[in-house]
This record gives C-alpha cells, sequence and structure tokens, in this order.
C-alpha cells in the first residue's frame, strides 16, 4: 500500500447536541481522517498543537500506526472549537473558535513525507494548503476540502486549491455557496468546472453524490443510524476512509491514478466509517471500529443498495 | 400482467414555483399515478369529476388505455387545489383547497373492477380508502398514501387502514409527524410497527428509503435533475410506476405476491417516472415518458448506482 499524508486540524472541541455534550474532547480534521485512513493505510500527519496536547490523545493515533513525525509541538494552548447542534443535527453553530497555536501554524513537512503519494488537505488556510501540496515531489492523487469561513474570505485562494487537487470533498450547502446555485445537481457541475475531476457532495444522512467529469454520477446513500448523538467529524472520517481504502489498493511503485470503479469502492468505505463516528462524541466511536466490524458494516451497506 | 386499481382525486390545479405557474391545470393523484403506472400495466381509475372536466383532459388517460369506468362525472366543479413552492421545493405550502365534487365522493366500483389484485389507495381521506379496499374481492398486493391532513384530522382510521395494507408510501416529514420521532429510520420501523410489511419513504431529491420488516432497508438515489419545475405529483408518480412495475410481473392467475427483489426493482421504476414529473407543470412531463425513454432512464439510474 502507499501512505496517506493529511494536513488539518488537531483540536480540542467542546461540543452540545441533543444527547448531551462533551467538553475539550479530542477532536480535529486530521485526527479524525488519521483514525480513519489507518484503518486502511500508513497514515502521516502535518498539523501543529500545544503544550497541552495529551499523551493518551496521541496515543490514540500512535495506536493506529498513525507517523506523526509531523505534528509539530509549540508552546501555547492548542487549537479549540465550541459547538453546537440544535435540532437540525446536520448543521453545527459555532459559538467559539480559538486558534491559539493554530494561528501561527507553518505546515513544514519532514523530509520523509515528500514522497507521499495519496495526499489530503483537510479544511485549513487555502493558503497553507496550497503551501503544504508544494512540498509534496510527486503525488498521485490529491483531495481536498473546506468550509464557509474560506468561501467567503479567500475564495481566490480555494480556488487555486481546487485547480490543483483531483477531488474536491464539500458540503452540499458549501457547493450551493460557492457556486451561487440553489440546485445541488448544477453547483456539483459547477465546481468540477473550477478544475478537479471528481466532486464529492456529502449530504449527511442522505448520503454522498460523487460526480466524476469523465464518468457522470455516482450516488451513495448512507447508512440507516437511528441515534447521531454528535455529527462532528463525519466529514474527515469519510474522507479518511475514502483515501485510505484508495491508498490500500496501490502498492508503493504502482503509478497509475484510481479507476472510477476504485472510486465508487472508497465512497463505500468512507460511507462506513463516518457512520460511525456519528454515533458517540469525538472519536470515541470512530475508534472502536476494526477490520471485522468494518467488513461486517460495509456487507451491510452494499446489501442495501443492491437491487 | 395484472391490472393496477388507484383510487384518488382527479383535479385541476393551480401551482406556483419559481420557474413559472400553470393555471387550472390537470392534476391529482389518480391522474399521476394513471399515467405514470399505465406504462407498465392495465390500470383501472376510480374517482369523481365535475361537468367541467374535459374531454381533452379524459384523452390524455385514454390514450395510455386507462379504463375509466370507474371515474364518476356528477353535476358540479372539478376538486381545484392552489398551492405554492417557495424556495424550498421539497414543500408545497396550500393556497386553497376546493373540494366540490369530491367533497360527497363515494367510491363505487364497477363490478368488473373487484378482481382486482394491485390496489393503490392515493391520499384521499381513509374511511373512503376503507370503503374502496372492501369492495376488492381478494387483492394481491395493496399500496397507500396519506398526507399531514389525515394524520391531524383522522389518525385512528388512518391506522386502521395501514393495519390492512401491504406497502405504505409516506414522505419523510409525515412519517416524522405520524411517528412523532425525529429521526427518519426509527420513523419508518416506526410506521411499519404499524402494521405493514413495507414503508417507503420519500424524500424528494435524495431518493427513497424502502424498509421491510423481513428484509430491512433498501436505499435508491433519485436520478440528478438540473431545474425542477413543479414538484407536484411526484410522490403519485413514483407510486405508478411502482406498482405499474410489480403488475406487469404478474400475469393474471399468478398468485404470489411480489418479492424483496421485486420491490428494489419497483423502486427504480418510480423514482425514473417521478424524476420526470417534476422537470414540468402538470402532467406534461409525464405523459412524454415512453418505453424508450423509460429504459434509457432507467439504465442511467442503475449505472449510477452500481459499484
Amino acid at each position: 500500500m502507499s501512505e496517506v499524508l493529511v494536513v488539518g486540524s488537531l483540536a480540542y472541541d467542546s461540543v452540545k447536541t441533543p444527547s448531551g455534550k462533551a467538553e475539550r474532547s479530542l477532536g480535529g480534521s486530521a485526527n479524525y481522517f488519521s483514525v480513519s485512513s489507518s484503518l486502511f493505510s500508513k497514515v502521516r500527519v502535518v498539523g501543529v498543537v500545544g503544550s497541552d496536547y495529551s499523551d493518551a490523545d496521541r496515543e490514540i493515533l500512535k495506536q493506529r500506526g498513525v507517523d506523526l513525525d509531523g505534528m509539530q509541538v509549540v508552546a501555547g494552548k492548542t487549537f479549540h472549537w465550541e459547538g453546537t447542534y440544535e435540532h437540525n443535527l446536520n448543521e453545527a453553530v459555532t459559538l467559539k473558535t480559538e486558534l491559539n497555536v493554530f494561528a501561527d501554524f507553518n505546515p513544514e513537512l519532514p523530509a520523509q513525507y515528500k514522497d507521499t503519494r495519496f495526499v489530503f488537505l483537510a479544511n485549513i488556510d487555502p493558503v497553507l494548503q496550497l503551501k503544504v501540496l508544494s512540498q509534496i515531489q510527486k503525488p498521485l492523487f490529491v483531495g481536498m476540502d473546506s468550509m464557509n469561513f474560506w468561501i467567503d474570505s479567500k475564495q481566490a485562494d480555494l480556488i487555486e486549491v481546487m485547480k490543483k487537487v483531483d477531488i474536491v470533498f464539500v458540503n452540499e450547502g458549501e457547493a450551493k455557496m460557492l457556486t451561487q446555485e440553489d440546485n445541488a445537481i448544477v453547483a456539483i457541475k459547477k465546481v468540477a468546472a473550477l478544475g478537479p475531476e471528481y466532486v464529492v457532495v456529502k449530504r449527511g444522512e442522505y448520503g454522498s453524490t460523487v460526480y466524476s467529469k469523465t464518468h457522470g454520477f455516482f450516488q451513495c446513500p448512507a447508512l440507516p443510524v437511528e441515534k447521531v448523538v454528535d455529527p462532528t467529524g463525519a466529514g474527515d472520517s469519510f474522507a479518511g476512509g475514502f483515501f485510505g481504502y484508495l491508498a490500500s489498493l496501490r502498492p508503493s511503485g504502482q503509478e497509475h491514478k484510481p479507476t472510477w470503479t476504485e472510486l465508487k469502492q472508497a465512497t463505500l468505505a468512507g460511507t462506513v466509517m463516518s457512520s460511525q463516528t456519528i454515533q458517540d462524541f469525538s472519536l470515541k466511536a470512530l475508534a472502536k471500529v476494526d477490520k471485522s466490524s468494518y467488513q461486517s458494516l460495509s456487507a451491510d451497506l452494499v446489501k442495501m443498495i443492491t437491487v
């Protein structure tokens, strides 16, 4: 298999949902992505934490074999996000964003990371996404995520990144916002027209729509979940499963990009992983997924979409 | 093939959507259902119209071979519904409901209808749904639809009908309303617990979720539609395609109920038909669907959900 590199936030989250709350528990896109992706492949993390970041939280990644050489530790506090989900569990309301050590984050890749073939630029400043990508010598397959904040404040930079990646992951609402389109299908195509061959629009409990400029649409429903405890990290868990699965199919040395069929299989992998994340706070449910439970959930999903 | 019987409204609709408006154009659940279903099977209609109902509108059904012997014509005006869709095309706002001749509708089945095997009770007063069903000698497979109005005003009768049918079609919002559940998956199961073996929850642009107490879930996405002109009739077109397809698989004399695999295929048929209805006002787009365009759309859908 090939390695997967992710750059993103390593955070402490305080989250309140109709099911309860979690105070300063482990979160951040790079954490969700890594734990999910590491079920399938070796993962390299690029990010920054403060001196308050606990060994126990580091251990969660280490136990999954995640390479932390790219995790910078600097004096100060770890990035802290506080949010709440009301009745509509599909949409977080941000109450507080304390960037802390993340404010001056300057991603420098360890030398041994520069040959990574599968690269995921999680939701951070698009200028930093570009900076990370420029340090990779010869990426095979690059994905990115973003959020409404960057669509508003740094749209030109964001579009620069989109031109350089193979696949964009975006929420339905963000796709509409970015393209100023009400119709999700038109919005997806307009995102693809900005550059990437593939666009994945994440639609929460309704699953995801994958669009390829060459192959058209693939529609993947979500796994039915009877109790959504905390949707935080669902999108990054999805992308993690997606990328980890793809990298697992390419022994290093194999040079061709993922095929359309492989991308569809990867969508199922992402769907399974995100369905688990949302069933508990923080990374608790996600970290429990092992090869055996994954296989079983994956079989359930295939059964549910097979005529 | 077997015949399909539908009881429901035959109406004139005045609809306004972001794409424009249609004044007193042909509508009503039985019309949408019949035009859709008749692509696959012979259809028998039970309903009532006023003396203002035009021959041209009758002709739309006749051209598709629909049997109108059960269509009562009485003095007075045809049922008229006036509604609008705002930004959210998934939800109609009713502006006016003029029952007219529908107010005293008393469904009496022609003698030759009483042997019908596939029966669909479209959205009408549940007391009338029961009255129709009681006139069928030996139904093989019975479905029903309803709406928030009956959930509010005649819930006990509605639940009586649910106990007697094989399959319930319901919007996501109505499923939640009926079961007082926020989670769609829990709501679906609770609807099934009221009686029917199968429940189809219609989720608009997100497709449909089919639940079987025996077989679990089948998830079917919608066909991507870039311009939704008027969503009116989508649900009835879905049910029409669904029932017409199923009946087409059973030559009269074959006695077994549809299988789970057949129900999944029928869901695809319903999905294709509803995707066309919404692309124009009234029955204009639906009535244009022929065997050839259906085959092509059906192949598109299969491709989109196949890994």
